[in-house]
């Protein structure tokens, strides 16, 4: 089953249940797009496993110990922030003076009427950017495709895709984000931020990279997923604090839309990472005002200072806010569905190969740039306008006035937004006191061509993220409702661009606490913020009637087995042995070798119970849950027994807890890398040492509704079910996550299909 | 046991041990004080309690249903939104013309050099004001008093302190508070107004006060803990929103410090509440603005726009300000210790009833109108500063530069300070680009004066927030920081005062997130954000090495049996079993109805768990969870059988889940209600259509810190403890809140004391 792309490779449950497993996955529609295809998934596990060896190191645990994991905790969320900070200065340093360049050259040409050669000289650009781009993610790293905000999501609640926090995927988010967003596309650099600060995370939990030579030996205290889930969700909120320069938006944006389980502590941390990030942000633009940067300046880092004077709102105000926000809502839920379609048209193409990927991304390269290169012509050039304090036509890089192809004194406003960065063309959109600045029609062509493009271009195999297009799309919806109102309302075209914004982003990613921070600290205006809670509350609940947010649609179609926060209705009326199936395989608490070595071999499941059987105990009972993880290092160390008997307390001193930590993805002890004889094979090995004996349990006539509350509050993996009458063996079944999948059950009862 | 004041009146277990209770009580060092010592405690269930009646009801569930409870909880969102907003700003319109009526009066006797007549008139309507709140406070509603923030966070952990949440401690909180605030006392009413948003949402979702002949048939839905809870974590919310006109602090606030477990569909609702009160009082302070409120103007709603334009810090203002957070952290979680030591030497004085409780209210307001009065004459008046617009000495009623004594042209500048209401001397310690307004020693007798005021004021009888007092001390600390750094760094002295409350918060309350929005929305200027992070993370790190949050501090004095979110260490070495204590009531699922009359009246239990005998299974096994007030209703439908007999659907036809659905505090089925003849006695009833058949259960050798993640996480009131071999009796015991807390724990293992 390993490596088999489009199915699970990973089988938690101590059942056989291939048939079944094939059943589900039809039915939750999984389908292969970029980056999930070669994913096989790995659940978490955040149980505390409290087996002997933990009690013992438990028992002598030390105050210095404490204090060093304190000291490390609180230094990894440091060495995070840095980071994050570090790479997130960096993206946008690359960035604008990549996509700067190219866009000089092109303007260059232009003025000197090489129309022709202007264009061939921006596609050309734009191509050999996108090539590069294409060609890391396709061949180094699929899983660094996309926005990486749903991979991340998954990870958080507990399903490991393979080589989703890789270094390789690291190294190719930071680069390809770059070079994609240089090459002009309409993506954004804050979903892949996002990700690589999850990276970052993963990495430096991981104590470095053995692959590449660099690891810390003194991060054993971390070896374990909760640690890591902490650290990982330090690492995502650091990302969209780097992405935004919004370090409570950070915070908040990590606990409203991507952690599934949170805690007031870590909260504190999150919050003193997202700092960290501020100030190496704060610091290093700073450094760069100089003008040490080459063409980094205004741009870059996005923060629109828009700070309008207007505060005061009336009724006719309101109404056509309100009117933004549901229209809004519409067009954001109609985003998420074109998304959704257009991604599953791709991952047929996707699916054929690296080079397919490759030709992909270069057709919408070139069609980007038609779009961006011809559309303009369209335009009348307008004159400058005279009150002006800012020269026009623009000579710089960026500005409000594109000259493009009119006389002197002229400019072509689709230029200023199509020839320019996606930043700077949202700074454009925003800016206020600029009624006129744009015409209806510019506005109306921008925003068809920005929503076409962003839609079709998500999916490709670049990172791209998913805020920019979103808000690029939502500004000129809301400039275009703001010149329509015109004289109706008293607000500034630029205030509802940002409103436009803002109902786009609550339409398709549904989120409302974080996104109003973000945009107040993009903004830097907190006047505001009643019209934005407004905007953003009407747009999420309409779009909430039609789909569900791009985040979780993506995460659902890539197959990954999430837990919802709540139980589906239909759940109350099973029990938690309806759903439980398959033989069940069992240890006994001293077992023969072979027997483990055949379990082990003939199945993928990753925790078996273990039975405590006479003449150790009066009757079978059950002793605990034995990981697998942990069984192959206790296999390797080959401290077996001729006879049936205790040793338990020879092993506690063999081993320490710090052999059981677990390792990077991929790193473990393998079932290859075991050389068992065929004498030993007949020999016994006693498993109490490693045996949890408190895993969470539950009666088999229990509420399959409350058992996946159970599941999910502690965030399992393995949750077992013990018989009530007593006159059966002591355990009925394992449930693990893909037990409580909506496809599971349904292909087990599909009358709930209809009941619903 | 109930009514008996020191004691908890509830005991969860179905065990009998007094003998612990007192003992524990004993080592929790509970203590008496106002409004704490006449509370029974109860906790609640926020399991869903899946019985066949549950069942039928689920199953007979329609979407108009689902339809009707939905909109209904927006409409309650909305309606405690509305309700909170509107006490908000009439609590400021009643504070800001009592008050100003109050100071006017005094400094018009004192143009006319009437001193001693202005001391009296001042003092004497501080005290006829303090009275008054305190006969409310000590006659109505003892549970009114203090900040009403450690009661909501117990309420929300699950703790049900008696007439917490009812519709007296409302009325009290909300004049009383005015009346408070109005006094002069140095207290805010940032805490009260949570409690009264908590109170508003708790009247709102049961469906009005049945005392009061005002109740809301249709509320069914919400008739439970699950449903209250959400309810009144939007109205805390909904309260900071009112407090500081901050709804996004308000939504964080609840998150980080009130709430024990939080769903990211609540943060939405909680959202939309705390945006309806932002509405709100925009609008009433629109409606203000033409004068139509009397004395009420700039005051009021605290909202100091302090707008600095220096946003850019060298290493010398670093380094000021990160001694400004090291200091402000020490004096904080001074403030808190002696806050502490006040409470449990006022609880002495408290506890000897009514009378004490006024007298010392009357002695606190006669010092504080001393000290307001009195101090300002040590300071030397100083001229009017030249380059001024503002008139000076102010003539209205708030104002930077108060003349009291001086003559004309000249201000007091002590008095400015001490002769304003809170909100007032606040903004005049924020004002910038008043580097000289006020002298140092000024600064550091008014720091001094305040410090010791908001330490002794708080734990009297009357409705007293923290917030105000630590913002007064922390900002004349900033001031007093700003003022002797001078030159040394670039910033103003209203940024340091600004910093310095913040620096106060943090060393207090220890919350970090929510501070930091709470005080950008009053302070309404976001470049100050890395700063002010800064001084948060020092100063909770500093106070955190001495001691635990303020409102942490006063649960734990006030003796509730708070959940902490993590399992202590020495949990790990016990099991569940270790902590449960015999001997157990246990009903059959066909029961005699004299045996469970027996056992309501005996003991103080409210739960009981229910075993299937034989001849219905096989053998003995465990049925579920039976809660008292479940039984209690049962009873009283007198649905009784001669012989034992299943008479489970006849019940099921005669109630509906409804008739079970939790009541009002104090209004359930009493036992004194019901009325069992002598034959009934003898009679059977069927337990089956009422038992719980999914209680979580854990086996009795798993690990105590296990058992009180799972009772916390998923907030259980009854955990059943299962026996892990078969030969016993199917159940050992049920463990609730109790069982869990240390003091529990230490009284049955006191080597754990040392051993920790």
């Amino acid at each position: 089953m390993e490596g088999n792309g489009s199915d699970f490779s990973d089988k938690d449950t101590a059942m056989r249940e291939p048939l079944l497993v094939r059943k589900r996955l039809n039915s939750t529609s999984q389908i292969a797009i970029v980056g999930a295809s070669v994913c096989p998934i790995e659940s978490l596990d955040y149980e505390i496993v409290e087996n002997e060896l933990f009690k013992q190191d438990w028992r002598s645990r030390k105050r210095v110990q404490i204090f060093q994991y304190i000291v490390l905790k609180w230094t990894l969320a440091l060495l995070i922030g840095l980071g994050t900070g570090l790479v997130g200065f960096f993206n946008n340093l690359a960035v604008e003076n990549i996509a700067g360049f190219k866009l000089l050259l092109a303007s260059n040409l232009m003025l000197k009427d090489k129309y022709g050669l202007a264009f061939v000289t921006f596609a050309g650009c734009n191509m050999v950017l996108a090539i590069a781009a294409a060609v890391l993610c396709a061949y180094i790293a699929p899983s660094a495709a996309g926005s990486g905000i749903p991979e991340v999501k998954a990870y958080l609640n507990g399903i490991d895709a393979h080589s989703i926090l890789a270094p390789s995927t690291l190294f190719v988010k930071i680069f390809g984000s770059i070079l994609g967003v240089s090459a002009g596309f309409v993506v954004g650099k804050e979903g892949p931020m996002v990700h690589t600060g999850a990276c970052i995370a993963s990495l430096l939990g991981q104590g470095g990279s053995r692959k590449y030579h660099l690891t810390w030996k003194w991060l054993r205290y971390f070896k374990n997923d909760r640690d890591r889930r902490d650290l990982i969700t330090c690492g995502a909120a650091a990302g969209v604090a780097a992405a935004f320069r919004a370090p409570v938006g950070g915070v908040l944006f990590a606990l409203e839309e991507v952690t599934s389980w949170w805690r007031s502590a870590l909260l504190w941390r999150t919050f003193f990472t997202t700092a960290v990030v501020a100030v190496v942000l704060r610091a290093l633009i700073e450094f760069c005002r100089s003008g040490k940067c080459g063409l980094f300046g205004q741009g870059g880092l996005i923060m629109f200072d828009v700070n309008s004077s207007q505060a005061t709102y009336d009724t006719p105000d309101l109404l056509t806010v309100i009117f933004l926000g549901i229209v809004g809502g519409i067009f954001g839920s109609l985003y998420n569905f074109l998304v959704d379609k257009v991604l599953r048209t791709y991952s047929i193409f996707n699916e054929q190969g690296p080079k397919f990927r490759v030709l992909l991304v270069i057709v919408i390269s070139l069609l980007t740039s038609c779009c961006a290169y011809g559309i303009p012509w369209l335009a009348q050039c307008k004159p400058c306008p005279i009150e002006l304090k800012n020269e026009c036509p623009t000579v710089g890089r960026s500005g409000n006035y594109k000259n493009f192809q009119c006389q002197p004194g002229h400019y072509n406003d689709l230029a200023s937004l199509f020839l320019n960065t996606n930043d700077d063309a949202i700074r454009n959109l925003f800016s206020n006191g600029t009624q006129n600045e744009f015409q209806l029609s510019t506005l109306v062509i921008f925003f068809a061509a920005v929503y076409c493009l962003g839609i079709i271009t998500y999916g490709i195999a670049v990172p791209s993220g998913l805020f920019i297009p979103v808000i690029l799309a939502g500004a000129s919806y809301g400039r275009i409702v703001g010149t329509v109102a015109g004289s109706l309302t008293s607000l500034d075209v630029g205030l509802f661009s940002l409103l436009g914004a803002a109902s786009f982003l609550g339409g398709t990613m549904r989120m409302t606490v974080s996104l109003c921070i973000i945009l107040l600290e993009l903004t830097n205006d907190l006047l505001m913020l009643p019209l934005m809670m407004l905007v953003l509350l009407i747009s999420k609940t309409v779009a909430d009637c039609f789909n569900k947010g791009v985040y979780d649609q993506i995460v659902r179609m890539k197959g990954f087995p999430y837990m919802e926060a709540h139980a589906e209705p239909y759940m109350r009326h099973l029990v938690a042995k309806d759903v439980v199936s398959g033989p069940l395989i069992t240890f006994s608490s001293i077992e023969k070798v072979g027997n483990i070595l055949h379990a082990l071999k003939t199945t993928g499941h990753h925790g078996f119970p273990v039975i405590d059987e006479p003449p150790f105990t009066d009757a079978p009972e059950l002793c605990g849950l034995v990981l697998k993880s942990h069984l192959l290092v206790l296999l390797k160390g080959k401290k077996f027994s001729k006879t049936r008997m205790l040793v338990g307390s020879e092993i506690l001193k063999t081993f320490e807890a710090n052999d059981f930590a677990k390792a990077g993805s991929g790193k473990g002890v393998k079932l290859e890398d075991l050389d068992i004889t065929a004498e030993e094979m007949e020999m016994y090995v006693d498993l109490h040492p490693i045996t949890n004996t408190s895993p969470y349990t539950v009666v088999e006539t229990m509420s399959l509704a409350k058992a996946a509350v159970l599941f999910r509050e502690l965030g399992l993996r393995h949750l077992c079910v013990v018989p009530k009458t007593h006159a059966r063996p002591p355990i009925v079944g394992i449930l693990t996550r893909h037990d409580f999948m909506p496809g599971h059950i349904r292909g087990l009862y599909p009358h709930f299909n209809s009941s619903k």
